[in-house]
C-alpha cells in the first residue's frame, strides 16, 4: 500500500453502503469499523478492508445483572451537608443525585462502611448515633449538636452505566438503561469470559476487537438539579472501582482499611488535580493489578480467536493506565485515543504498544462534545476538524502515530462536502508525516526537560481529560505547548527524584496551583527539597510556574523559594516591604506578542531575583541565579502561539541554548527536521499567510506558507 | 468664644512671630503649639492662647542610656534564611538590617532566648549545635543538614529611635541619633519620672502637655538594602515592647514562657493583619497593663503641675490602645490623631476621653508622608488638604470632634495663599459641624451593624495605620465607607459573640482575606459558627465580603458557607460542577456606577443562592435565604462613592430598611439630619456641581451643591 493510502479507519454505516465504499476509496481507508449506534452490513464487511468491531465488556449484560445484582458496579457517595436547625434531622440519601444513576446498597457488607460525619466539628458519629430507615431511603441522625452540619457517606450501586446515561440524556436515546457489570466478582468474571468467547465466535469477519475500554469508567456523578447536572467528574479518578470485595482484597493485600471518608473526602471526593496521599496511590496500584489480571485474560481470548485487540483510551479506561510500565503485560496490539489537542496525540504516542491510532474530532454526530452543532444546521465540521488538526499536527511533527480514524454516522457527511474535502487534505498531510517518522525520528534541540508532578510518568502528557476540562490548571496550558516542541520532554514523579531522575535533565519544570497535584503539595518533603536544591546549586535549572512547591506551614509559601528567589504572598507579607526593581529582559527572551497572566502576591525573596518582565506593575517573569544553576519563575501561562514560543525559548535559555535550530520567525510556524529523510517540515497553525525563515542546521531556511499550510522541503 | 473661632491649634514658629500671630487671628486659633523641629518664642507664648508643648518620653535621654545601656529598648530579630551549600555556615546577625538601627544584645539574659531554626524541617536546633562569635557578630551553625535553610533569632537593642531615624533619613537631619528608653526597667522609670518633673517645672507657659506618645513605637524594622528599605512595619504591632525583664514578668504573671519564635514567627513576625493566637493576645494585654502603670504616673505628674495631658495617637502609641476600656484610667484630658481619612476621624472620636483633636494633613513640611511635594515646588497643598478634608468631613457628619490642628513649619504657608484661604473655608465648615454636634446628635438609620474581627472593639475604626498602608485589605475599604454612614456601627470580637453581642444587632459584617485577622481564621471555633448560624437562622443577617470565616481543614473553605450559600474554591472544586444561574437584582440594590471586584473561585453551594450581580461571568453579589434570616456575599469591595452607596444600601436592605432617609440622589452627596438643631447638612465630596434631592423624615429635600460644597439647611 502506498503512502498515499492506508493508515485510516472509516466508520461504515449499514444502509449507506455506496457512500461508505466511495469514501473508503476516496480517503484510502484500509479499515472499517462499526460505532456505538451503527453496524456494518455484509456489503461492507466483504471489501477486503480490515474490520474493527467495538465491544464494551461491562455493558449489555442486564439479564445477568438482574439475576446477580450484587455484581453491579458501586461507588461511595456523600450527601450534601445538612444543618441541624432544631427539628428531626432526616437525610434522604439520594435526594441530590440524578434519578436513575444510583441505588443505595443497604446490604450488610455495605452498611459497615457507612459514615455519618459532623462536618462542623470534623467528627465521625458512632453507629448508634443514627439509624437507616430503608423504606424512606433516609438516615435519621439522632445524636445531633444544634447548628452543626452533617453528611452521610454510603455505598451505592450504579444502575445506569454512565456513557449509556450520557447518550440517553444528551442524544435522546430511549433504549433500556444499560447497567455496569463489575468483573471483580468471580461469578461476573466467569460470565464475562464466556460472553466474550461467544462474541468472538459470532464475529468471524472481525479482525480487530476494539475494547471500549475495560471495566471502570472515569468518575461521573450526576446531580438531581438541572442547573447543576454534574456533581463531580474526573477523567482520571478511581471512584468507580469500589466494592466491598475490592475493599476487602485491598485490606488483605496492603493492610490499609479504607473508609468511606478515604473516598468521599469531606464530600469533595479526591480529584486528580489535588495532591494524592499514599493510601490513594496504593488503592490505584491495587486496582491496576486487578484490572490487568482480568483484562489480560480477555485479550488472550481475542488472540486465541486469531484476532487482534485494540483498546480505546477513554470511557472505562480506569485501571488500564496505558502509560504505566505494566501496560505491555496486557498484550494489546493497538491503542486508540480520541483527540482534540496536541498533548493527546503525545499521550497516545507515548504508550508502549505496537500501534497508535488517533480518533479525530468532530465525531460524525449532529452535536459536538461541547454541545455545539457539528453535522447539523449551524455547524462547520470542516472548520472544527481543521482547528483540532492543526493542534494535533504540531505534536505529530515531534512524535508519530500509525493511524487516524473517525467515528459516528458516516451518512451525516453527505451534506458537508467541505468536510469531505478537508479530510482529503488532512489525510494527505498525515500520510506524509507518517512516512517521515517511519524513515527516522526528527531532530531535537539539546535541552532535556523533565516535568515534575504527583503522578509522574503514569500521567505523562495528560492531566485529566480534554483541554477544555482543564483550562483552569496552568499545567494543562504548559503541556499542550510542550507537545509541539522538538525537545526531549519527560514526566517524573517525586519518587523519581531520589532515584536520580535529574541526572540527565537540563530543566526541571514545575507548574501548578497551590495544593494541586501539579504543584506537588505535601510531596515536597525535606528530601525532595534537598534533592532539587542541590541539583540546581550544582548547575541545574528550574522553571517554576504560578505556585510551584507551595506547602502550608513553612517560612515561605513555596518550598523552593531559595532556588526561585520568589515566594507567593497569600497574606503572610501583609506588613512587609517589597523589593523595588527595574525589569530588563535578555534579548533572546523578549516576548513579542506574548502575555503572561499576572498573579497577585508574587513576592521577590532575594536581592538577586531579576525581574525580566512585568505586567500592570506585577512581576511576571523572574530570573534567579543559585549557585552554578538558575531558575526562571513565571506568574502564569496561557497557551497561545506567542506564549508557547516564549515558553520554548525559556526552556532553551535555561538549557543554555540561545542560538537554537527550529525556531521559525513566526510564532505560528512549527518546524521539524527529519535528518534521515533530509526533509524540513514547516507547519503554519494560523489563519494568516506567513513569510519568514527558520534556522535549521545553523542556516536560515526561508519559507512562505499559506494559512494552515504544511510544507515538506527536501534539503 | 463664638462658634466662628476656637477649636483650632496652630503650630507657632519662632522667628516668624508676625506670620504666626496673623494666621492665629485669621484662623481663629485658641491654642498654639511647638512641633518636632520648631519652638515657640516669648512673643508667641504671651498672646493669651493656650500653649501645647510636645514631649516624647522615650527620646532625648542619650546620656542616661549611655550610662545604663541595658535600659535601651529591644526587639527580637530573625535573619533571612541561609541555605547550607556545603561550606561553613556563618550567619552574620545584622547583615540584612539597616546600619545603625540595631545592636546585638549578647548578654546572658538575652542569649537564653536565641534560637537557631532549621526552616526546611521546621526544627529548633539545640544550643550546642551552634556558636556565637561575638567579635564577628555571627552565629556559626555547626550541626547542619545539606541544603537545609537556617535562621538565627536573637534579641537586639534598638539604638536609634525610629522616628528620629526616619527624620534623619528622609529629611536629612544631622543631629545625634536619639536612642529609645525602655521605662520597664525600674531605674529607667525613676529617671523618667524625675526628668518629667524637671521638664514641667521648666515649662511654666505650657498649659497642655502633648505626649508623643508614650513608650513603645509601632514596629518598623528597616533593612540594609535601599531597594527594600522596609523589612517589616505594622502600626498596631507589639514587637518593640520586648525585653528580658518584660518576658520574665510576663511568665510570672501568665505562665506563658515566650520564645523568640513566638515573636519572629518563621521570620515573618506577627502582623496585625494575621490571625492572632492566645499567647499574642495575652502578651498585648500584659504590655497594656505595664504601659498603663507607668503612663498613669506620668499623667498624674502633669496634673499635679496644674497642666492638662493630651496624648498623640501615633508613633509610640503601642500599649496605649485608646479604644480599650482601660484607656480612661490614664486620666488623659485629650486625644490627638493625625488623619487623612474618615475612619481615622471616627477612630479618634470613638475613644472615651473629654477632648478629641484631629491633626490635619498635609503637615506644613516640604514633602508629604507619601514622598510627594506639598509645601515645595510642584506641590498643591490646598488640593491635598481638600482631598483629605472631604473624606474626614463625611465622618464628622456622623460623629463630632472638638478640635482641629496643624503641625510643622508655619512659615512654609507664606508661598501658598490658596492653602491659607482653603483653611478659612475648612475651619468655617468644621465650626458649623461642631456647633451642631454640641446641640445634639444627628439622626441615624435604624439598621444596626456589627463588624466582627479578631481585635473587636480594641481596634474599632482601624486596621493598622493609614488607608494607603492597608489598601490590600478589603476591610480597610469597608471601614472607610462605613465611617460616613448615618448608622449605628460597632466592632465586636469573637469573645463578644458568646456574650450576646448579636442580641441588638441587625447586620453582622465580616470582610477579609483568608487567614487574616479580619476574616477571623481559627477564631471561627465550632462555638462561633454555632452562634452566628443560630442567630441568622432566627432572623439575623450577615454581610460577608471576600473570604469571610475561611479556615483550612473543613468541608468548605468558608465556615459560614451554610449561611452564605457561597464558598471559595481554592482548588477543592477542581472537578466539580458549578451551579448555573441567571443574575437578577432587587431594584433597591441596583448598582449605578458601582463596581465590585470579582474574585476567582467564588462558588455557589446552594440552589437557594441567588446571584444578584455578576461581572465578567463571575458572581460578585449573592443573596441567600437561611431560616428566618439571610445573607449577602460580596466578592470584594473598593471604596468609591458609588460603591460606598451600594454598601450603604446593602446594609439597609439586610436591616429591612428599603425606604430609608438620608440617601441622596447623588452618590457623592452625604446627608446628616440634626433634629435638635432642625438642620439638614448636605456635603458634596465630588468635583462636579450636583442637583438632586434627598429624603429626610420621609419628604424629599431638594439640593443644589457646588463642587465640594457643604450646605446647612434649617428646616
Amino acid at each position: 500500500m502506498s503512502s498515499l493510502t492506508g493508515g485510516f479507519t472509516l466508520p461504515g454505516e449499514a444502509g449507506h453502503e455506496d457512500l461508505s465504499l466511495e469514501l473508503a476509496r476516496r480517503w484510502g481507508a484500509d479499515a472499517i469499523r462499526d460505532s456505538d449506534g451503527t453496524s456494518l452490513s455484509p456489503a461492507l464487511l466483504d471489501q477486503g478492508m480490515v474490520v474493527y468491531s467495538t465491544v464494551c465488556p461491562i455493558r449489555g449484560h442486564n439479564d445477568f445483572l438482574n439475576a446477580h445484582p450484587h455484581t453491579l458496579q458501586q461507588t461511595f457517595l456523600c450527601t450534601r451537608p445538612h444543618t441541624f436547625v432544631g427539628e428531626t434531622l432526616d437525610i434522604v440519601l439520594l435526594e441530590d443525585f440524578f434519578a436513575g444513576q444510583f441505588k443505595v446498597n443497604a446490604g450488610e457488607d455495605s452498611r459497615a462502611y457507612w459514615q455519618v460525619m459532623d462536618r462542623t466539628s470534623n467528627v465521625l458519629l458512632s453507629q448508634d448515633a443514627w439509624e437507616y430507615m430503608e423504606d424512606e431511603g433516609l438516615v435519621r441522625v439522632k445524636q445531633v449538636k444544634p447548628w452543626h452540619s452533617y453528611t452521610v457517606s454510603f455505598l451505592a450501586y450504579r444502575v445506569w452505566e454512565e456513557i449509556s446515561m450520557y447518550n440517553h440524556t444528551t442524544n435522546g436515546w430511549q433504549a433500556e438503561h444499560l447497567m455496569p457489570l463489575d468483573p471483580i466478582w468471580p461469578e461476573a468474571r466467569a460470565y464475562l469470559v464466556e460472553w466474550l468467547k461467544t462474541w468472538l465466535e459470532k464475529h468471524p469477519h472481525t479482525s480487530i476487537v476494539r475494547f471500549t475500554s475495560l471495566f471502570y469508567n472515569f468518575v461521573w456523578i450526576w446531580a438531581a438539579e438541572e442547573r447543576r447536572r454534574i456533581l463531580f467528574t474526573d477523567w482520571a479518578s478511581y471512584d468507580f472501582t469500589v466494592s466491598p470485595l475490592m475493599l476487602n482484597r485491598f485490606r488483605e493485600k496492603t493492610g490499609y482499611a479504607m473508609s468511606a471518608e478515604d473516598f468521599v473526602n469531606k464530600g469533595l471526593y479526591n480529584s486528580t488535580h489535588r495532591v494524592a496521599g499514599q493510601k490513594k496511590i496504593a488503592w490505584m496500584n491495587f486496582v491496576q493489578e486487578q484490572v490487568l489480571d482480568i483484562g489480560r485474560e480477555l485479550v488472550s481470548l481475542v488472540h486465541k480467536a486469531g484476532k487482534k485487540a485494540y483498546v480505546f483510551y477513554d470511557d472505562s479506561w480506569v485501571g488500564l493506565e496505558p502509560n504505566s510500565p505494566r501496560f505491555q503485560e496486557y498484550g494489546f496490539d493497538g491503542l486508540i485515543k480520541c483527540v482534540f489537542s496536541g498533548f493527546e496525540a503525545r499521550l497516545c504516542a507515548n504508550a508502549r504498544v505496537p500501534l497508535h491510532e488517533l480518533r479525530l474530532h468532530p465525531y460524525l454526530f449532529p452535536v459536538g462534545l461541547g454541545g455545539s452543532p457539528t453535522f447539523s444546521p449551524g455547524g462547520h465540521p470542516e472548520k472544527d476538524a481543521r482547528q483540532y488538526w492543526v493542534r494535533i499536527r504540531r505534536a505529530l511533527l515531534v512524535e508519530g502515530v500509525q493511524r487516524l480514524g473517525l467515528g459516528g454516522y458516516l451518512s451525516l457527511t453527505r451534506d458537508y462536502p467541505e468536510f469531505v474535502q478537508y479530510m482529503d487534505e488532512l489525510l494527505a498531510e498525515f500520510r506524509q508525516l507518517k512516512a517521515l517518522h517511519s524513515a527516522g525520528k526528527p531532530a531535537l534541540n539539546q535541552t532535556r526537560v523533565a516535568v515534575l508532578h504527583t503522578w509522574g510518568s503514569l500521567r505523562a502528557w495528560t492531566l485529566s481529560g480534554h483541554f477544555h476540562e482543564n483550562e483552569r490548571q496552568v499545567l494543562m496550558h504548559v503541556v499542550e505547548a510542550l507537545s509541539g516542541f522538538p525537545m526531549d520532554v519527560r514526566f517524573i514523579g517525586f519518587d523519581d527524584l531520589s532515584a536520580g531522575a535529574l541526572d540527565d535533565v537540563d530543566v526541571l519544570l514545575i507548574a501548578g496551583e497551590a495544593g494541586s497535584a501539579w504543584s506537588g503539595g505535601e510531596l515536597w518533603t525535606d528530601e525532595a527539597v534537598e534533592t532539587v536544591t542541590a541539583w540546581v546549586y550544582g548547575g541545574g535549572a528550574v522553571l517554576g510556574i504560578k505556585e510551584p512547591s507551595a506547602v502550608p506551614g513553612f517560612n515561605t509559601t513555596l518550598r523552593l523559594a531559595q532556588v526561585l528567589g520568589v515566594d507567593i504572598d497569600e497574606g503572610r507579607y501583609a506588613s512587609h516591604g517589597a523589593w523595588q526593581y527595574h525589569s530588563a529582559c535578555p534579548a533572546f527572551l523578549e516576548a513579542n506578542g506574548a502575555s503572561l497572566p499576572e498573579h497577585q502576591g508574587v513576592w521577590l525573596t532575594s536581592k538577586n531575583a531579576d525581574v525580566l518582565l512585568e505586567k500592570d506593575g506585577l512581576p511576571v517573569m523572574i530570573e534567579h541565579a543559585f549557585g552554578q544553576g538558575k531558575s526562571i519563575y513565571l506568574s502564569g501561562f496561557k497557551d497561545t502561539p506567542p506564549n508557547a514560543r516564549l515558553l520554548y525559548k525559556i526552556l532553551l535559555y535555561l538549557g543554555g541554548e540561545t542560538s537554537p535550530d527550529f525556531i521559525a520567525q513566526d510564532d505560528a510556524v512549527d518546524c521539524a527536521w527529519f535528518p534521515d529523510s533530509k526533509t524540513i517540515v514547516l507547519a503554519n497553525s494560523g489563519e494568516m499567510p506567513l513569510t519568514g525563515s527558520v534556522p535549521v542546521l545553523g542556516t536560515k531556511v526561508p519559507y512562505q506558507l499559506e494559512p494552515y499550510q504544511i510544507k515538506f522541503m527536501k534539503l
